[in-house]
């Protein structure tokens, strides 16, 4: 039996998603922007989709929802948009975030660097999330923008997103969070929350992979990221792709709906405890952040004396599919800055192990995973791993 | 009987490239960066694809094809990392490109010179092509980059992709080439032509939309577009789309063996030619930049005393999907600069109706579709629609 649980890197995409995306790839192929039928025969279910998106976040009608490659595009299109807009065009010359954001964020951060931009990577507290009151004390006269994720993809800490909202609502500082590991996860209200800018990816949701979209709250000033043709009313050239979007749409619409969110904090969340609890018998075992205010189906462990990712490889060889928390880990391209912000040089920084589930996981899955585990664990408890 | 002939804008996807994309919606779901068997499983058919497409193009191993959401991804990264690249951060200032390029090239250099970036839009000639010369003539000391379309996407005339190429390799300076209308409608080699960087979309040449490719030639400097993860070497971040990637790599390979290229120019040729014939038998008909040195499957005609838009809804009516060539068609996204460059307050500028077949037409779609066109231009004859 395989167990996937690796959610938080990406999802199995739903085929009841599938199902809606198919008539678009050889039948209703038209480009929704040509004036024909063959166009126009896209438009139904392409507004159902909006409607699912803008439902799923609690955005406005006058707000907009922009169709991305990504959540790494729409993170990409903040980041430097703030740039050229308030910095190189404007005034401004700082920019918040955090020191355990998606890389997304903090690459970019780091090119906007060497192009003469300050950048405040806000740290962290025990629980790997950050105060809001740091966020108000970073805030200068020259911020351009505040960026701070919503859920953290390592931990599946929550960050304090009402909190941040209020104070740049307050000081006038346009706030993006990136979404993508809450969505479907958590309740994610944009106007609830005073968040200006939220970047999402459906493939963490049970979506197809490269599609993912960025909200933009009526009146925030952001220039497009890819200039060419009028679609997206001028905010994101490019063909639209209509399967993608549907699909995004329909996955939105089965993470989101009350029973799908409930569904998330019972049942997956009682499968995650479960999980974890079994784990945390293993001696010298820690949950990395705490167990309180997390995403339902995230835990990253740390197994003293137990390197992440020769676990890693013994649970690949046992059909379990999970991740590590080490930033050491080359092939894992969402390398763990969590693990950093805990101190890189001390032996936690090696053994963080990530599992995240999902709404495909069953009872009967992670009790044989637990089982194997123990297997494999007290297999590590003869022979630890010794690393410098 | 409805028949498309609009595969400039888009095409149909394949029944056989979706056939190679499905296991990778709900089967062989993981991130292909991820260390476990889901994530490897994805190998295997990624690694095929990539082989489809380097010999599609011509590139050699040591080159990079960079997998993006699209050509217009592509075209903006080439542009704006010039601009970073040599002109930001080096002491260039200078784009040289031409007045008929796809918006996603045209709106971007707008852009840049928003940024004080001098463009240079090269002139076309009466045939809406540009002499090699003219660029040979604009290349300045501080020249950062020459981008020139491989084919026009509304007359499909060719351009002299060959000398350009010889003319930049000579005074070292980077050469792009958007080349989203000429794969798979003629032959495309980057290596015989000089090219160091090529743009192309996947929905052009019945693959899915949503993917496309930027060719970079070995020791061409091209900083990151998309910021984050080390996926694609480092040079494109985002978890990459298997799905999208598996389906381009299949959609090249049939679309540019040598086989299908003989096909496209044979017969589909044939077929763009029998409705092009039956379309000049009405009076005052002429082909946009005339018949000669185009790619088989387009073709663009102006009907004196008929307005594109107005054809074309009569065509939409009539079940044909075709395009205006017209740069007032509000909904027309790809509108025409080639009609701009005969001269906007032209007569001409109006009236052109861009037919572009693809080897899903059948010869049976073809006479049907001349029978019905000429029953609408017989009502135009003797009601010619006027305007200024």
């Amino acid at each position: 039996m395989e167990v996937y649980l690796d959610n938080n890197a990406t999802t199995k995409v739903d085929p009841k998603v599938l199902e809606e995306m198919l008539p678009f790839f050889c039948d209703i192929y038209g480009n929704p922007n040509s004036l024909h039928r063959f166009g126009a025969g896209t438009h139904p279910k392409m507004l159902e989709a909006l409607d699912y998106l803008y439902e799923g976040i609690g955005a406005a009608d006058e707000d907009d929802i922009v169709i991305t490659a990504n959540a790494t595009e729409a993170n990409n299109w903040v980041i430097k948009g703030a740039w050229i807009e308030y910095i190189l065009n404007g005034n401004k010359n700082h920019i918040i975030t955090s020191e355990v954001e998606h890389p997304a964020i903090t690459a970019t951060c780091r090119f906007l660097e060497t192009q003469g931009v300050n950048v405040t990577y806000l740290e962290v507290n025990e629980e790997g999330v950050l105060d809001a009151q740091s966020v108000k004390d970073a805030i200068r006269e020259d911020t351009a923008l505040v960026s701070i994720m919503w859920a953290n993809n390592e931990t599946g800490k929550l960050f304090p997103v009402k909190e941040i909202g209020l104070i740049c609502k307050t000081t006038g500082v346009p706030f993006h969070s990136d979404a993508t590991q809450a969505i479907g996860k958590v309740k994610v209200d944009v106007q609830a929350n005073d968040v200006d800018m939220i970047s999402f990816s459906a493939h963490k949701f049970h979506g197809p992979k490269g599609v993912g979209g960025l909200y933009i709250k009526k009146g925030v000033s952001l220039p497009p990221y890819m200039h060419g043709g009028e679609q997206m009313g001028g905010r994101r050239a490019g063909t639209v792709d209509v399967a993608s979007m549907v699909g995004m749409g329909k996955a939105m619409q089965m993470a989101t709906n009350t029973m799908a969110i409930a569904y998330e904090k019972n049942h997956v969340g009682m499968l995650r405890d479960k999980l974890e609890k079994a784990i945390l018998k293993i001696p010298d075992t820690v949950v990395i952040g705490g167990r309180e205010n997390r995403t339902p189906n995230t835990t990253l462990i740390s197994i003293r004396g137990v390197e992440g990712e020769s676990m890693l490889w013994d649970l690949n060889q046992n059909g379990i599919g999970a991740s590590t928390g080490s930033a050491c880990a080359s092939e894992d391209l969402e390398a763990n800055p969590v693990m950093n912000a805990f101190g890189s040089d001390s032996e936690l920084a090696h053994t963080g192990i990530r599992f995240s589930l999902s709404r495909f996981n069953t009872e009967e899955q992670i009790t044989n995973a637990v089982t194997r585990l123990r297997g494999i664990s007290s297999s590590y408890a003869y022979t630890p791993k010794k690393y410098a």
